[in-house]
């Protein structure tokens, strides 16, 4: 006879309802490879109705569903509880009160776990529980795992990753379709790719609490999403995309951890990377996490980022570690795996490449007296093109400057003094450039 | 105090070699990740003293080595062989014995594992000890534990990989230059890509291992070496490769397993894949792996499929494994996961589409002389190009069909019976297509 591991989910949303299904419609490959009989024993939801008639949709009880968290955590026989209520209020005393009760947790929450993720580890491990989160980063892609386990061996260089769907494909109709990024952003709306108030995908919100996560991980020190600095896709323009396009590159929004002699940096923005680069062939809705270690070179995860089955695949796969350390009798081993504690980098101190569009007065010297401004202040320029444009009457020209490597301390200095040089007419947008392998 | 495993390498080639470089160079990041001190005791190798040179190039001692293999198995305080020996001989018997000495081990061998791993894992159950091989398919890609475990909710629709460098360089080479297969080989050679006996890579043997080990392992079912149908790319010319461009295809060399209605199916072969898709993007040596699951969806996991460091990363990812077994007492636990015994499809019963490149009289009828050939067979022609070109003195015209998918039997048939029509001059080549999402 396989044991019985009783699983519980809180909040049957889209989430919720496609781990809720793979349980059910996969159970013969899950048994067989887990020698486990993983068995949905509860569901916390507060609009029940919905929730039972999504459960008999799936050929499950409709008696499982309760709205009350003290029924829900003393259902007989629940082992393991699947947290897909979002936020960080609710999930997060239900969350506590599930770990108080000795149950292992499988969580999808970024948010959760980019601010409160050492507490709550520390929690799991306290009471000798599993605690585990692969679905909060980039859905189906199982890049927590990897890191933790598989490149265990190595010092990661970076982490480049495509973290958000929603940018992405924002940014993939506007480089194929040569779109505004306005009606890029009301139809990915319409088609349900983008929320009604899409702040947190386009501002890049969403995007820094996975790389807080994956900091966290990939340097075994603790990263929350204060430590992120944040730029969204808003402000990228068609022309900024065709003239990445002249110059070679796609834009695309990245999520970046590096570690520099000890010191962490963690930020998202849109970055200009070459067309052959391997996450410039991402598209769509799709999400990569593309790692550079010390020993295994570069490595690429690509996948579904989002949805109710991919995630609920990442769910799944929590869920049968867990079990595993049910039947082995591991639970509660691998807590928190911020060992360390290191500095993190601000802004002034990133080093990048960077794009600079703007436009500028078309007269002898102008030129010069760019250059000198950038000089001056230790940033050297790898190139330049001009051209010439019709700006209201005055004789105008669009200046595009892609920099060397600079601290990005310097670089803004010269922003500065550029913003108050007559010369310059307007800075259109600046843009950072990762083109190095 | 933390535990200290001792670690013994078999054979210190390139891979081993890099494997103690890891072991060694990134010690810290292994001992605060694993809170074990890993800890190489000792190293098996006929070479002894270039051996005890590389040692000590990396800061270990000259002592470890020894050319006995059981003075090398009685090294105190031995818990995990490492083999990269290589071969389907000495390995063997050098891991039967470390086994029955109660070591867990861990190997690189995609030979042994094809054609043994069935025996070798049961044998490891039998002994209470683990045995691992992450590093024996596409190299630091950590395709089989991502399998195993993270993707376990998932019945496996199709697992596409290129898991050899070597053709994939000289595919690469040749589509982006457009030169001959045999000037691209031999320049593989003077790199060092290519074995000066380059039959088991450019036949396409290398990858059939590694397809039967994923399909071993995505299906639970044990399809080794014999199961594998395999096609080498030596057939490719510079006119294939033009061909799938005109027709927005690039040509790979890829591993395929596949499962249908409880039949395992195992190729390698050259395959023409849209230019957009993720895998058309793996270029040179590089290694990735598609794998489609009815709930993850399309993910890919790319990187490097060979060399010192990326192999060693993979080795040293499976140490930790092992190591957290011995921490936790789990020895033992996880040994052959083909729980199943399936059916395997042969060539016949293949289905696909197919690229045909033929050389035909240029004369009225022939094309429907070629058409009710197709057709009689049961082969649906997708598309037809038809170009004029100049064979000797008389009439001659290169003809080009895609078909739709179609048996592989029904095919066979049809090609034999084009290949004794008169219409038909001679086949030039024939490859398959997989361009569906």
């Amino acid at each position: 006879m396989s044991q019985t591991i009783g699983i519980g989910i809180m909040g049957l949303g889209t989430v919720g309802y496609g781990a809720a299904t793979i349980l059910q419609r996969n159970r013969d490959v899950l048994s067989i490879r887990t020698k486990c009989d993983l068995e949905l024993v509860a569901v916390l939801e507060r609009e029940k109705e919905t929730a039972q008639k999504h459960l008999e949709e799936i050929g499950l009880s409709a008696g499982l569903v309760t709205d009350d968290i003290d029924a829900f955590l003393n259902t007989e026989g629940l082992d393991i509880v699947v947290e897909v209520i979002g936020g960080t209020t609710v999930a997060k005393t239900f969350i506590e009160k599930a770990i108080a009760k000795g149950k292992s947790i499988v969580t999808a929450n970024k948010d959760l776990m980019a601010i409160h993720g050492k507490e709550l580890l520390n929690a799991a491990t306290e009471q000798g529980v599993d605690l585990r989160f692969e679905a909060s980063v980039a859905g189906g892609i199982p890049i927590i795992d990897v890191l933790k386990t598989d490149l265990i061996g190595n010092h990661f260089d970076s982490i480049m990753g495509i973290v958000n769907g929603t940018t992405n494909y924002i940014l993939t109709r506007m480089y194929h379709e040569s779109i505004d990024f306005d009606d890029v952003l009301k139809e990915a709306q319409r088609l349900g790719y983008a929320e009604s108030d899409p702040t947190a995908d386009i501002g890049g919100w969403d995007a820094a609490r996975k790389v807080a996560i994956l900091a966290s991980i990939a340097y075994n020190s603790r990263v929350t999403l204060d430590d992120v600095y944040v730029e969204g896709i808003d402000k990228i323009t068609a022309e900024d995309i065709a003239a990445a396009r002249k110059l070679g590159y796609v834009i695309k929004l990245l999520g970046i951890a590096k570690e520099d002699n000890g010191a962490i940096e963690a930020r998202v923005h849109p970055v200009m990377i070459p067309t052959d680069h391997p996450l410039a062939a991402v598209n769509d809705t799709f999400n990569a996490v593309f790692v550079d270690g010390d020993v295994v070179g570069q490595t690429m995860f690509y996948g579904r980022g989002a949805g109710d089955l991919p995630t609920g695949s990442a769910i799944v796969g929590d869920i049968c570690a867990v079990a595993r350390d049910i039947v082995f009798g591991d639970l509660g081993q691998q807590g928190c795996t911020c060992y360390l504690n290191k500095a993190i980098k601000t802004q002034n101190d990133y080093v990048s490449k960077f794009f600079i569009r703007m436009q500028v007065e078309d007269s002898p010297g102008v030129l010069s007296s760019i250059a000198k401004i950038f000089g001056e202040n230790g940033v050297s320029i790898a190139s330049v093109v001009q051209e010439r444009c019709k700006r209201g009457g005055a004789a105008a020209a669009s200046l595009i400057v892609v920099t060397h490597k600079v601290q990005e301390g310097k670089f803004l200095k010269a922003k500065q003094q550029l913003e108050s040089s007559e010369a310059v007419h307007g800075i259109d947008n600046i843009i950072r450039v990762e083109d190095e392998a």
